[in-house]
């Protein structure tokens, strides 16, 4: 099969076909008012981040674009579900700059819209066997699939254990955001791969690949609300304190604290939030260099995925892995 | 392949076998607390109505009990996925004669629960593959199952833009229940005759009676808030009233009863629920006859999910089946 366009294409055109392929799931034409809430929060859609680790993953191992288009933005869609329960559990009002769904609909319509989402992925995905991809490998993609939904929520679940408990381990924390975050990232490049056909030996690499991505993307996400300028950010910066979110910088600053800064930050992180709170938990954050700290540990994480992609072949689409891994290090 | 045990399995025998798979899709040693949300909710099994009729329509296509058992525990866990939102949504507290799981664990795990009850669902259908289910009808099955889950979805949510609304048509009530209840039950036996082997014409009318029982059986339940002794039943029997569901029962009244009639249905089923309102809404159920005339409608339902019965070749299977939709087409 000679390259089609979409083999050799930029990621912005890639973004391009993909968001064609989500107007296609959810028609602007449908009556229902799931389709007309998931395309609230789907569209205009975001940076499409793991939709292009699938489909680049899948050229980087061989295979074809068109293809594993509806498996990318049948992705899309599962992770979008997945925001409008988050944003719902977490009481967030705004996301990529809208009123979040919750908010919009209502928490019931909330809850449906983000199931029928993830139904939608699983349909997607199937749809690729029309487009030549084998059965097998469907299947096999299908069990990648759900076992990294639940290990999603399962990564919700401890997050929500987490709240308001700055006794957590860095290392709870560190298996959180595996759950909930990079279960998804790997998933994106191992489903790829998986429909490109590469064997078990190659799809572990890209799978070990958008692990340390999604590790590396999450602690920075989690850094936003720590930031000097964090206004501006689609969700809003200070969702974390008012959860009482015990994340990286959080959990370092509590280690290097003095005995005085620590009761300071227990006192900020467990008391009622609030614009004083948080300014005395970024005090103690900074004076103890958590924040630096946290950053690097992001930066050890992107290191790691370049180093499970300079195992794979060296291709052009291998290059433009690399240029979302490093693009996107420094934040969402 | 000779016949197995589990082929020749009566109902009660099958039910065990279910209830092991389903203890190992949950195992009693997991940590993980939603595991144990997921296990309160499913153990002790209920009737498992709907893992029954995906069996014996495999048997019942010519298939095997032990091939497609996973993707039948998996149904019951969507199912279950499917009754924990729900009662989130109803704010029902009671499910099975046990705490709802957003009542015990918290709204947020209630919704996580639920989503990971959904992605074992395709995770145990994948496993089908190890038992020897040709790839391809796991494809197909997967997709019967995604759009099925979908449809559930979008049932629910027209359940909830109808709360309330006494102008709902007799039609869009049925239109809801095919949607919510009836996509479910018909996906379990069109997935079964799928797994099995069946060739499309013969799993159109599995799914078509499947269909037909679901509708028989929605349709009865919701005559249970308005039988005479509506006590002692799973689910509170108040629940449609207290959300304000215009169940067939109540549109069939409001269709027959006189002006003064419907006077009082409209002020007792749109004030603020209450014994006495509800009360109110049965005396007028019961004086138009509406009560015996839903009752009829499910009569029709199970009549023609027994004609679609008899288009199938005569088997121990099929007659399972009969008794399946007989014996609870008077309620679950």
């Amino acid at each position: 099969m000679p390259p089609s366009f979409a083999d050799e294409a930029r990621d912005d055109e890639l973004a391009a076909l993909l968001t064609a392929d989500l107007e296609r799931l959810l028609p602007l034409e449908s009556t229902s008012l799931l389709d007309a809430a998931a395309r609230h929060a789907l569209l205009p859609a975001g940076k499409l981040l793991r939709p292009l680790l699938l489909v680049r993953s899948a050229l980087a191992a061989g295979g074809s674009a068109e293809r594993v288009l509806p498996a990318a933005a049948g992705l899309e869609c599962a992770h979008v579900g997945s925001l409008i329960h988050d944003d719902l559990i977490d009481q967030d009002t705004v996301r990529r700059g809208r009123r979040a769904v919750h908010d919009h609909y209502g928490p019931a319509v909330a809850i449906v819209t983000g199931n029928s989402l993830f139904f939608t992925w699983f349909e997607a995905l199937a749809e690729c066997a029309a487009r030549g991809v084998p059965h097998a490998r469907i299947v096999a993609a299908a069990r990648i699939q759900a076992r990294a939904g639940r290990l999603v929520c399962e990564g919700a679940a401890r997050e929500l254990a987490q709240a308001a408990d700055l006794e957590t381990t860095v290392e709870d924390y560190m298996e959180m955001v595996r759950l909930k975050t990079a279960a998804l990232t790997s998933a994106a490049c191992w489903i790829g791969a998986t429909l490109a056909g590469a064997r078990r030996a190659r799809t572990e690499a890209f799978a070990a690949f958008g692990e340390a991505l999604g590790m590396a993307f999450q602690i920075s996400d989690d850094l936003l609300p720590y930031a000097p300028a964090s206004e501006g950010v689609g969700k809003p910066a200070n969702s974390d304190l008012r959860n009482r979110r015990p994340t990286l910088p959080v959990l370092i600053a509590r280690d290097r604290a003095t005995s005085a800064q620590r009761e300071d930050l227990r006192h900020a992180f467990t008391a009622q939030p609030s614009d004083e709170n948080a300014e005395a938990i970024r005090t103690v954050i900074t004076a103890t260099g958590a924040d630096f700290a946290a950053a690097e540990a992001a930066e050890r994480h992107t290191t790691l995925a370049l180093h499970h992609l300079s195992q794979m072949t060296d291709t052009i689409h291998r290059r433009h892995l690399e240029a979302l891994a490093i693009g996107r290090s420094a934040g969402r």
